[in-house]
């Protein structure tokens, strides 16, 4: 491709909560085009096998290298902790996961080493958190908690009140009674920066002491800008006014539940099979 | 198939929820064989697109009737919703859907004919309750109302304690600004007869008079019995102490789950692709 070829970032995600990403990712770098995949028809992904969010993943991920992209941001937790290794060695452009720039913002962000994650089943159960942050650390001591209700929570538009302070209460004791010495938070799904507020008060309150609470999206758009800068400095300096496309493989709910996660309208969507 | 080949019914749903219908099934029916498919890998068809679920739905029900059973039930309520005509087109056997039964019992229950609905969003966008309602008597008028977080609130064991408590009455106060005058409430999903505690009890305090509560899972179970006396009499009259079995696309959490459902502990279980 000639410098002059616009550059563009491939996002995806298993529904719509990937959003968040691409929202830090157009704050920061509002050149390049985006092109954002949510595979909302086989959403969610974190209930599913570890070898059924690969083979979703990697479809998703042929998809935007199809249209050319430059670099890959899997906005999808659940897809990073279980398909990394499979879709960087299926990928001739860099591929940045979810986990490892959360991983590294939140061992920054610790200052005693006692870092908690809460995110989806199938996250949790792939260990890619701790692994991810005790690569970074060897020091650092994980807790982790599965929280099946935030999604739908946070889908809902139930992100303030008195159902989303008693679920953020339950599921923070929950990880309080796994260690009481926590100082960082990580928010590890994609959807949970919609509850950051009842979460950051709910950690306040039963843990008795400052949290940090990290997430993903910021840390992915930073790790994004690197790689640009790095790989495509001139195509990057003359970028401007980047387009944004979204692709759906089902549109259902899509007009009421994108604008909450992007923080504005949505432009032209496409309805696409994979 | 001679008079002597043991009965078999064939079950499906997007998940474990429709072991609440073999549960009904086995205590009504303990005869027939039951062969359960619950397509967890791709689990929830409620947030989906009615083509999606259409051909998720014709894909569980081919399995099922290449293994020869001689009646077809659909426990998912949002498969029945969008796909039984194509589901009904495409067997040799009967198909007992989840809705008309359902719509049946709350007609039935129903004193003054003003009959609400909760279930998924796909379940209630199709509006074949209210549909099937009108059918059985023109009168009737229908409130309905999608409940998202029901079913993970199930799946996570939270049906009895405050949350649920929250979460039943938060959703059962907007189906009472629909219809002050409900008198009977229709569980329009499978998961949802583990909340029939807290929205029973919600119900009762919001109208402030008698609810009846009516779930699809005993309705699907006589419905069931009536179809295969009038088809198989000599068959179902000879048949006795039929097995379960159990097929699955995705099997993350059914150790814990699936007991929840069905009241007993899973027998043997089979892991397939679809």
């Amino acid at each position: 491709m000639s410098a002059t070829h616009p550059l563009s970032i491939g996002v995806f995600d298993s529904g719509v909560g990937g959003l968040t990403v691409v929202r830090a990712l157009r704050r920061l770098l509002p050149g390049p085009n985006v092109l954002y995949l949510g595979d909302t028809a086989r959403v969610p992904y974190g209930s599913k096998s570890p070898r059924t969010v690969e083979r979703y993943a990697l479809s998703c991920q042929n998809f935007l290298l199809e249209r050319g992209v430059d670099l890959i941001l899997i906005a999808c937790n659940t897809a990073s902790a279980n398909a990394l290794p499979a879709l960087v060695a299926a990928s001739p452009v860099p591929v940045i996961g979810a986990v490892e720039p959360g991983a590294k913002s939140a061992a920054l962000a610790s200052v005693g080493g006692r870092i908690g994650v809460i995110g989806t089943l199938a996250t949790v159960r792939s260990g890619a958190y701790p692994r991810a942050l005790t690569h970074i650390d060897a020091a650092v001591k994980v807790a982790q908690l599965a929280c099946p209700l935030l999604v739908p929570l946070a889908e809902e538009g139930w992100t303030h009140g008195p159902i989303a302070d008693a679920v953020a209460t339950r599921y923070l004791t929950e990880l309080w009674a796994l260690d009481r010495d926590l100082d960082t938070l990580v928010l590890g799904c994609t959807h949970y920066p919609l509850l950051q507020a009842p979460l950051g008060s709910a950690a306040a309150s039963i843990f008795g002491h400052p949290i940090a609470v990290v997430d993903s999206a910021t840390a992915m758009a930073a790790s994004a800008q690197a790689v640009l800068a790095e790989l495509h400095a001139a195509r990057l300096a003359s970028a401007n006014q980047g387009r944004l496309s979204v692709f759906v493989t089902d549109a259902t709910r899509l007009d009421e539940l994108a604008p909450r996660f992007l923080g504005e309208e949505l432009g032209e969507v496409e309805l696409i099979d994979l």
